[in-house]
């Protein structure tokens, strides 16, 4: 192949990143705008990646003794008046039905008709409407804990959307626990965590940042909301999945007593917890390059992509042969418990190798005749460069597919945790904090400071005026830098800990 | 355990089907009905079966080349517009978004705001919104066929709901797919039956009649709709899954056109077919007895439960490590493809084997300390009498799980098929018809005639008239029975082929 001096992707991640993650998602082929406002389609080669997202999540989650049900898409407004800090909460993003049939209006077109004595509002999230289950399934001690999971489809409107990262309806999963006492439910609030925490880094090759969050970034109406954060390489953070303890507040909005070992009636102690296609977002900008994006292999939508090239008809029967062989024979092998999963892809066209590069696949495979008198294959790897490709014996090949997945998979994951490093520093001077998040230079528009530990004192006031002079907010407060002591890096009051200060989406 | 005279279930099938029916549902802990009109929790163990029907077809489907992606949940009403016969079907009974937020109205009370320009139906089926993306992912024959399956939840505004049956929330899969020619899409309509067909009958024991519906219980919009039809332990018939030929209809409403190889430009011809959580209440109809539900093994929510009796405290630990070392045993055990899934109840209560009984798990097996003495297990199977229990040795237990299970699925099977074919008769004489969908005695509501094979000669009146005298529809035309000749039942006119008369759910 001619070397191609151009990157396959326009503009590139320095000129513009904002345009290149719309560019790369459409190079893709992962997922398009929709005609409904703020929603996306999730096309094949995406729905695939978030099923396999969806496989290793929720296999965790059972691991964990939880199990899955499903609640109802509409949720009556009086439930979710039920919860004050809630409601409000969500208020200002809700689809609401009003109406259940249409009927000819005046001038021949189809109106709304036959009102709702009280409006539905689409799910934007169900602790209320799951709350009431639990309220029906608990009265004893001994129906605790209760584990459950929901995959499902919410809408929260939105007014500036962006795929994957910020759209009007997303595929998530919310998982809701009941337990008897606060010391077990703020346990399965980290538990869950942890299994983020295991997704992102061993799955999507994500390095995260696991800590909580600080009372005003809290989900409406939780005591303690848990986040991992991880960072794109526009240097931005990216929220990818919360663990809430709800305390008692759910519990007593909804009902939920139980019968305690000590013959006393008690609130339970609830949490929720999810993640949603937002994380296939977070890929796309934690692995892309200038030529598009890149799969992690463990949840890649396929592994292998095998070209066979047969510039004269005469070999077509000899090439598809042997690569139809070297599929199956492919196919018939695991990669962490799943099978390898091979596409064909023998149409005669040019770039019909720059479309697998940007469709993110982790290992391209040319054959042909040549390669074939020589019982080889000609293997290019999505973690190296376009042109760095390396002739195998098919059988080494064979052998060492998995072996090459498993080096895909860390080279992705390093790569990510070293550029987090690097733009990881600790600040605790204002004028410094203030540099560091102010771009230098207009010829770089969308490159960031990074993340900052910095001291806060732990007032709102500080925390707001971040936020309005930087666009800056906490991410998260590790736990592990909770105690250490330190001036606030807005007001120079002593505080205690560092947090994560980071531009986000 | 004492012998039981009466049965688990009030009342039974014969004192009245469709109590029992409510009943059965409740008994087994599969889904309970919501707040929400019309729309139902499904609860784990009901989670479970759909999980397992899910899995099943979703391997046959791709399987037959089709890729799963993901389509709004809203759809403009302009886009449902586009199809006259098609709106006109769903009109009644939409869910319609009109405003995108809440705000505090007069009364301090939270009321919709924001409206919405154009109103947004929650998607009924997703053809038009669908079409929209087909129109615009094919422009060559070379992008044919397109083939596409969605698992989603659909909105159908009902009146009259039943759990699983009909609700105005279901869960369901809507394959999509568009073809170069008329030959092609109907083909492919068939192939989807042949794999429902091939759910019901080997993965649900649920026997099913296959052929077409005539022309006034199409799907709005279809040219040609086919089905297959079950029958419930009353003899109604209920419509297990539908593949609809759409012609060039909504090809043309949404423009879905397509170079040919010709270089002229045409319409595509599109298919589209659905099975739904409507499927779960087919499998309690169908096999459910007087004791609850008896869940098919390939699909089972759990295949076994282990039960330890411990009635002294010091058996306790012997028992739990017998338990738990068979439990273990069991689950590094395939069945179809699937681990083995054990269930242990250890829970010291009256009436835990009834509570098993009720959910249908296929096989029990209780533990007590002069089993574990005697190196045997005690085991119960659901489609016996439940005192009809046998002792068995621990390992030849284990050797003949997976028999077991195979024996339990081709009985279920075996007593449906035998039911149907005692119930469904030739008739073709008016008299005997109305006498045979006549109930006899009203001791015995809800018990109903059966499939009747019947002329036809292909009026609508006739179809009417028979619809309103006896509430009897034609559930479907088999495509063996459409060449012979017969007079039509209603008006003894000349007519072509035998059809399937039933009542219907």
């Amino acid at each position: 192949m001619a070397k191609k001096s151009k990157t396959a992707i326009t503009p590139t991640r320095v000129e513009d990143y904002s345009e290149w993650y719309q560019q790369v998602v459409r190079a893709s082929d992962l997922a398009e705008r929709s005609p409904v406002r703020g929603c996306m389609v999730i096309k094949p080669w995406g729905y695939a990646l978030w099923e396999n997202i969806v496989r290793e999540l929720d296999d965790m989650f059972k691991e964990t003794g939880v199990r899955n049900a499903y609640f109802p898409l509409f949720i009556p407004l009086s439930f979710l008046e039920k919860e004050a800090e809630h409601v409000e909460g969500f208020a200002k993003e809700c689809a609401v039905v009003t109406h259940h049939r249409l009927e000819k209006g005046p001038e021949g077109r189809l109106v709304p008709a036959g009102s709702l004595t009280e409006p539905l509002v689409v799910r934007p999230t169900s602790e209320t409407i799951i709350g009431d289950s639990f309220s029906k399934w608990v009265s004893s001690y001994r129906d605790l804990p209760l584990l459950i999971n929901q995959w499902a489809n919410v809408v929260r409107w939105e007014m500036r959307t962006r795929i994957f990262l910020r759209t009007s309806e997303f595929l998530w999963q919310e998982g809701h626990t009941a337990h008897a006492t606060d010391k077990e439910a703020i346990e399965r609030t980290w538990l869950m965590l942890d299994v983020y925490e295991k997704l992102a880094e061993e799955y999507l090759a994500m390095p995260v940042v696991k800590g909580r969050k600080s009372a005003s970034e809290r989900f409406p109406g939780a005591v303690d909301t848990l986040c991992i954060e991880a960072m794109m390489q526009d240097k931005k953070a990216l929220q990818a999945g919360t663990s809430h303890f709800l305390g008692q507040n759910f519990a007593k909005a909804s009902e939920i007593k139980f019968h305690s070992a000590r013959e006393t009636e008690e609130y339970a102690w609830t949490t929720s917890w999810g993640a949603s296609t937002r994380l296939i977002g977070g890929i796309i900008m934690t692995h892309g390059d200038d030529d598009g994006i890149i799969l992690p292999p463990r949840v890649a939508s396929a592994h292998v992509v095998l070209m066979p090239i047969m510039k004269k008809p005469e070999d077509r029967a000899k090439v598809m042969e042997f690569t139809d062989a070297l599929a199956k024979e492919l196919r018939g092998k695991f990669y962490h418990h799943r099978r390898i999963n091979v596409e064909i892809d023998d149409r005669d066209i040019g770039g019909r190798a720059w479309d697998w590069i940007k469709k993110g696949i982790p290992v391209r495979v040319e054959i042909g005749p040549r390669d074939i008198a020589d019982n080889s294959v000609y293997v290019g790897r999505r973690d190296k460069g376009h042109t760095d490709k390396t002739s195998m014996k098919r059988n080494q090949f064979i052998e060492e597919i998995t072996t090459i997945l498993d080096e895909i998979q860390d080279t992705l994951f390093k790569r990510a945790l070293t550029f987090r490093e690097k733009n990881t520093i600790i600040i605790d001077d204002n004028k410094g904090f203030y540099e560091f998040f102010t771009p230098e230079s207009q010829e770089k528009p969308g490159i960031h400071g990074g993340f900052s530990l910095s001291h806060w004192c732990g007032s709102d006031v500080c925390e707001s005026k971040i936020k309005e002079d930087l666009s800056v907010t906490i991410r998260c407060i590790p736990l592990e830098s909770e105690a250490e002591k330190g001036e606030c890096v807005c007001c120079g009051k002593s505080g205690s800990g560092q947090v994560v200060f980071a531009k986000a989406y």
